[in-house]
């Protein structure tokens, strides 16, 4: 019963009453106060306290304690009741598709991955991710009925119409429309954004860009991407595809890319070309994991390669730089995994490359550079933050 | 006296009244209807009304005819009183400063030009500045008590601390503070902002920006620089240095820039660049104007000049096209006179190098590319703007 009531004050549009701002502010923040829910509705201090009161007793909200760093006393603060729904996050990757399962109170239930071959098609995709989400909840012994919402990060830009686009790494879904695809199998309200855009979606509600407003994300895996935050949103672009640096073209007639372009900057330094060149070294299959442990040892070639890589993003992200003049980076994808061997060649090459330089800045307003808190599954979990945010929604 | 008036309403920030809304309405977009100043201000239409009889009795405010393109009766608007006021933009250029005074019903009065040598001092720019305000408020018999303030478009980045940075094309104005060098002697509020903001709302106010929410000012003047403008928002960056495009590294081994890089996109398609290349070709002094002219009449070499500036031009627009992913460009700036010499290879090189192509794309859904309204002078009408919309105040 709980679970109807959330449903309806979270996603029924019309509903811009007092108790439905309190109830989306829990679901977008998590565990907060009463101070920082009246903050963020604009409601009033009392009017938030007697609203708080009526979904306790109703058992839609709970009390829950957050321990602050310092000592004193546990601050009180409320959470949406975690048996009041649940969410989904799907990551529709290059080669794999990952869903990742959580509560309306944050809590992160489950997180798996399903390898698949390239070019899957739409519907082995709906079937896939509709066993999987089954599967999960039967496990977990949860009714699907408390699925609020499934969010869908994409591995390509996607059109606001919630189209996926041509210039997409998933090639053999251009022009799929993901709400016709996914809501009739699921049957239920379906989110969407490009899969960098989730990424900096969780950091912002979870991880290294917690309260900040402006800020480039910068995205080292199989492919380059990224976000761009300014005055605290996601630019998305006329066509959804702002922030996809790894398509910057740095080398006119460098090799082929696979968005039919030459010499983007992702041929020289997303974790695919980093694996590709240390495979021809190798003579056999590797992985950023290994090429790292490699290199940390004290194989030359190893630390050549991340360190090529580092000085080619930096090139990129200097360019990012005199653009956009961002007060933070935020390093993240599977790549960043390599640390130093890969982050210090960065920096560097940044600050060469750059407009503005260390010497020009008081310290503190020199770009800070720092790596992802989720490294690995940022796209699902901002996945999951669209259904909680209300975020992208597909209709 | 009504001058003082208007002082107090659209200068004295704890004013928010209604009446200093609709004033700062007028000031900011010169002749408009009521119902235009009710949407913009959000106050009933009603009390509009009444607010602009109070401002006519007290000759605050006048009626002006507007007529649309289409056959009717002409629109009542209304407009401050243009003796009600006058505001002042400056250019601090690489070698002049321009000067363009304007009243408060937007009408511009005069626009001149004084040549400098460059590197001139923070001292000789505030001489200057000064005595052409005096020499054109007696020229115009205009009392130096009607100017409200002066607004300074800067050619470089400027730290939001009004600090114009080392970055700077004014290499000697380095850690200059623009409020501190020149109110004391003009006694007048100081607005500034760097030039490609500044002719970035110059074409939302007047030009090619007309009610746009989202578009990229690429401006190829002596140096090539521009603005974005993301939700209605100019982006300004955390040191004032967004939307440098001229300083993309294009080529890291290229010759070295002032900046103090190497091959910097502004090395090859800034107008200084096409004049450098044509003064090697004629043996004497020229300008863009006399390439233009010569490539108009047939000459093979002025043209490949022209198209190899647009050519690299449009290279770094498809860098800026994958990053913002705006809806419009506007080219600016004077070397966008060369017209479709320099704009047909610009676009063939935008389409070329962006990652979503034509083909991606409905063709209205593609980015238009038009040029800007004021190509010599936007920068100082913008910092008339600046004035007349209350933005980028040094305080």
């Amino acid at each position: 019963m709980i679970n109807d009531d959330l449903k309806g004050l979270l996603y029924e549009r019309e509903v811009d009453s007092p108790i439905a701002r309190v109830v989306r502010a829990l679901s977008g923040h998590g565990a907060v106060s009463a101070s920082q829910i009246a903050r963020s509705t604009g409601l009033a201090r009392s009017t938030v306290s007697t609203i708080l009161s009526d979904l306790k007793r109703s058992n839609l909200v709970v009390e829950v304690e957050t321990r602050s760093p310092g000592l004193g006393r546990p601050a009180l603060a409320h959470s949406l009741n975690p048996e009041a729904g649940t969410c989904v996050g799907a990551l529709l990757g290059l080669d794999e598709i990952r869903i990742t399962l959580a509560d309306v109170a944050h809590n992160v239930l489950a997180d798996i991955s399903m390898p698949l071959e390239r070019d899957y098609s739409p519907e082995r995709a709906t079937r896939v991710v509709r066993h999987a989400i089954e599967n999960l909840y039967k496990e977990h012994s949860l009714p699907y009925s408390g699925l609020l919402g499934v969010g869908f990060a994409v591995s390509g830009p996607l059109a606001p119409n919630g189209r996926i686009m041509r210039a997409s790494v998933l090639p053999t879904w251009g022009g799929i429309d993901l709400k016709s695809t996914f809501a009739p199998v699921l049957q239920k309200p379906i989110f969407a954004d490009n899969e960098s855009n989730c990424a900096a979606l969780a950091e912002v509600m979870w991880g290294a860009a917690a309260g900040v407003e402006d800020f480039v994300l910068f995205k080292l895996d199989l492919g380059v991407g990224g976000a761009i935050v300014a005055n605290g949103k996601v630019l998305s672009g006329s066509s959804g595809a702002a922030g996809e640096f790894g398509h910057m073209v740095i080398e006119p007639q460098g090799p082929l890319c696979r968005c039919g372009n030459r010499g983007c900057l992702e041929l020289y330094c997303s974790a695919a070309s980093v694996v590709s060149l240390a495979q021809q070294r190798l003579g056999r299959a590797t992985s950023v994991a290994e090429v790292v442990t490699l290199a940390s040892n004290g194989d030359v070639g190893f630390q050549r390669l991340l360190a090529d890589a580092g000085e080619a993003a930096g090139r990129g992200l200097g360019i990012v730089g005199s653009i956009i003049n961002p007060p933070l980076f935020i390093i993240s994808g599977g790549l960043a995994k390599a640390g130093e061997l890969l982050l210090a060649p960065l920096r560097a090459s940044y600050e060469k490359h750059a407009l503005i330089k260390r010497q020009d800045l008081d310290e503190a307003a020199y770009p800070r550079f720092v790596t992802g808190r989720f490294l690995d599954n940022d796209n699902c979990m901002g996945a999951v933050g669209l259904v909680l945010r209300h975020s992208g929604r597909l209709t």
